[in-house]
């Protein structure tokens, strides 16, 4: 890939961006909506925290093993999808020529031109495999130690988010004011942490910190509202 | 692209089956793990029944709505990439021009070869800020309709997925027998997920369905800890 320098304005949120924010965002809204929704049930602080500290720790290891185990995935489908290209650029070139050809002239190429352009390519192996992966399969080469790098981050993020809604069940004995205190930090958290995931991903900030203040509301509410008319 | 038959063998795993997988995974791990951790803290079914209910109202919105506005954000991310790419063809067309040159060039193109074949690309504005898309940024259109329904397909995953653990709270009076229980149908259920995931992305399923019971295994193992620890 050519690096002038003008391409580095292009914002494209790395791996370790998007892993916080899997996590956090997950770790912010489910134990606060698990805590809200048993504060609707219980009356115990202290329940609250067994079961807050509980999903925390069952929510950091599915999420974090779960990211593993996905980036894993990746790497191998990337590389069994690259083999499979390689066989077949070695027993049917003629059909993958042809669909280097097809490519091209999607982007306007035509007639010798093609033939020249699709010669090059296939004159060596690994570049014509490297064609096929991007332009027909549109997959790009994951980086294979991504895999527990993702996970320790996903886990650390979750926790992180997680403790910020049960921190007040920790120093509040009554329930309703520990809910309270959940519910002016967690909003606060979700606010903050929504503003700083728009910076990098999209243009506009502040519907980022509101959408993500009305996602994680939403799902306390409904866990308050299904909390209470079981419990 | 080009759409000959051989290529229908390639497998790539469609949107939806990813939001099953995003959903069903989670719901599967996640409220077993805090039901299992709950019954080392707590000596009430219903207690975890209402937790494990609260759970999955919560889990399902959250991971159903963040599903929507991560679809929706890579929408805007690839528009406002692409409309950045536009803006750089008008105003620096040299710079663009030549970074087309430097992809060809990794691809094996020399020389006259290179300038004819950027000539052509850049002759129709949209295809040479599609090859930019495609190549400099790995960039493919996202379906704009997609949003809702993952958000739909995720929500309704989860809820299946954390049906599963909490039933034998449903039916046991005793925590310890639909602890047994849960363990007992959860971890089959994982199996039988994480074989069916395996068939859909690598071709070791079985090594799939394994993976899948350990991360639920260990999630619940470690929620429960925790809760015995603090309850």
């Amino acid at each position: 890939m050519p690096q002038t320098p003008h391409t580095e304005r292009h914002f494209t949120s790395s791996d370790s961006v998007r892993d916080i924010v899997i996590g956090m965002s997950d770790g912010l809204t489910v134990p606060f909506a698990l805590a809200a929704g048993l504060s609707g049930a219980v009356n115990s602080s202290s329940i609250i925290v067994t079961a807050g500290l509980a999903e925390v720790a069952a929510g950091a290891i599915a999420m974090g093993l779960g990211g593993y185990l996905a980036a894993r995935t990746d790497v191998e489908h990337f590389f069994s999808e690259r083999a499979r290209e390689e066989r077949e650029t070695d027993e049917m070139p003629e059909e993958e020529a042809a669909e280097v050809a097809g490519v091209l002239r999607t982007y306007g190429l035509e007639g010798d031109q093609i033939t020249s352009v699709v010669n090059s390519i296939r004159a060596d192996k690994k570049r014509w495999v490297d064609f096929m992966m991007r332009f027909e399969l549109g997959l790009e080469e994951p980086d294979p130690k991504r895999a527990s790098r993702s996970a320790f981050t996903i886990a650390v993020s979750y926790i992180a988010g997680g403790l910020v809604p049960l921190s007040p069940y920790f120093f509040f004995h009554s329930v309703h004011g520990a809910l309270i205190g959940s519910i002016v930090v967690t909003l606060a958290a979700l606010w903050v942490f929504g503003y700083i995931k728009g910076r990098f991903t999209t243009a506009r900030p502040f519907r980022s910190a509101w959408q993500t203040v009305v996602v994680g509301g939403l799902a306390a509410t409904a866990a308050f509202i299904i909390a209470k008319a079981i419990g």
